[in-house]
């Protein structure tokens, strides 16, 4: 199979998008090791500086890692770039729904699991959050951004509670890089405000250490932003 | 600020991660338009050549995309790579825990949004291992690999039953580069034999549109493989 350079796409991409296809239907396993630069180069008819420039993009995609002598072996065979996008492509509603799978299972496990520092954060962050608000709870116009910054800390500190890597490093992965999909989406005057309550229903649930508790306060804190957005997505 | 290769790595690796750290730090935020090839260049006194690889890397990894004539603009501040190897390098009963958190809020989602086509990719997988499994629902030694393959399919179909399109891709990311790394990391003897009514139990609870008792078979179903795994490692 000799491969070419497609219309713009240069031939390295091409390279990429081969060995890829290679990975995600299996040829090659998780744990093990993939031909050399040399075999992969007569195999697909390109240059070995081809080959070479398209194992570092899978590498820094996660897809392969190179150990020094031994070879470059198979880490994944999912390509994260196309989650990525998956996700980035889903609705408001159906983001707003993983991440409620994701923070209610943490509250459950953070109730179990959570030390008296994970408490203390999550204390700052709404207390500082209280200090922003009026009498209604609500933040004036001009702290938004740092309201918003103190809500952030405080469900990041309820996710690390959970104590758990594959847990923080996903949410971590989907509060940075979904967040601002949604506030840029969202008329903000058409969300529901954040109730301070609710959080506090939270953090007394997890201090309590009742992780059926906390997982309910953190449905309810979350129903509300999506009921919100399936009422905006009706009445359009 | 001249970039220089430092070791090993290649002046391209060391342009990425330069690229990379701005984009972490949110120096440039989701949708804007980074600097030019040129701008870039002399920023970091390379060549543009070594500039366009590794642009080329962070549009493969899902950072970046390039419209063509209008310049190369950001999709996510958060690293694929970095989640990924997270993740990797999480124990299983954190990997088992994430599992649940998707599959839990998935089973709740698949009991109000499933379709006639959904239930009965279900059944099918579920008749398939029936077929394959002795008087007790064990599979015999021979068909362990097929039976796997139908479990797998049970379960992708209620993901997809959700019809979310968030939930459905990071499960399939999930479920496709952490399995081979749950199997090999686990001795097979020593996890609980999958019980065939476990599964029904889901099944039967989505048909009939009731998702709190969803939710609760897919956790029954799971928590047996999580506490296994906890009596494993609370053994060593």
């Amino acid at each position: 199979m000799a491969l070419r350079a497609a219309g713009r796409q240069s031939l390295v991409d091409t390279v990429v998008d081969a060995l890829r296809s290679q990975l995600t239907a299996g040829e090659w396993t998780v744990g093990s090791r993939i031909p050399t630069e040399h075999a992969l180069a007569e195999q697909l008819q390109v240059g070995r500086n081809t080959v070479r420039e398209a194992i570092r993009v899978l590498v820094h995609a996660g897809m392969l890692r190179t150990r020094q002598g031994e070879g470059t072996f198979v880490v994944s065979t999912a390509d994260p770039g196309d989650i990525m996008r998956g996700v980035q492509r889903a609705g408001i509603r159906d983001v707003l729904e993983l991440r409620i799978a994701l923070e209610a299972e943490a509250a459950r496990l953070a109730a179990l699991r959570h030390r008296p520092a994970d408490l203390a954060r999550m204390r700052a962050a709404l207390d500082a959050q209280a200090e922003l608000a009026d009498a209604e709870g609500a933040p004036d116009s001009g702290s938004l951004e740092l309201y918003a910054d103190h809500d952030i800390a405080f469900h990041k500190a309820v996710v690390e509670a959970a104590h758990n890597t594959a847990l923080t490093a996903t949410y971590g992965w989907f509060s940075s890089s979904v967040r601002e999909a949604l506030v840029s989406a969202l008329d903000d005057h058409a969300m529901p405000k954040i109730v301070h309550g609710d959080h506090r229903a939270v953090l007394d649930a997890i201090a309590a250490g009742d992780p059926e508790a906390a997982e309910r306060a953190t449905r309810e804190l979350l129903e509300k932003p999506k009921r919100a957005v399936e009422a905006l997505l009706a009445a359009r």
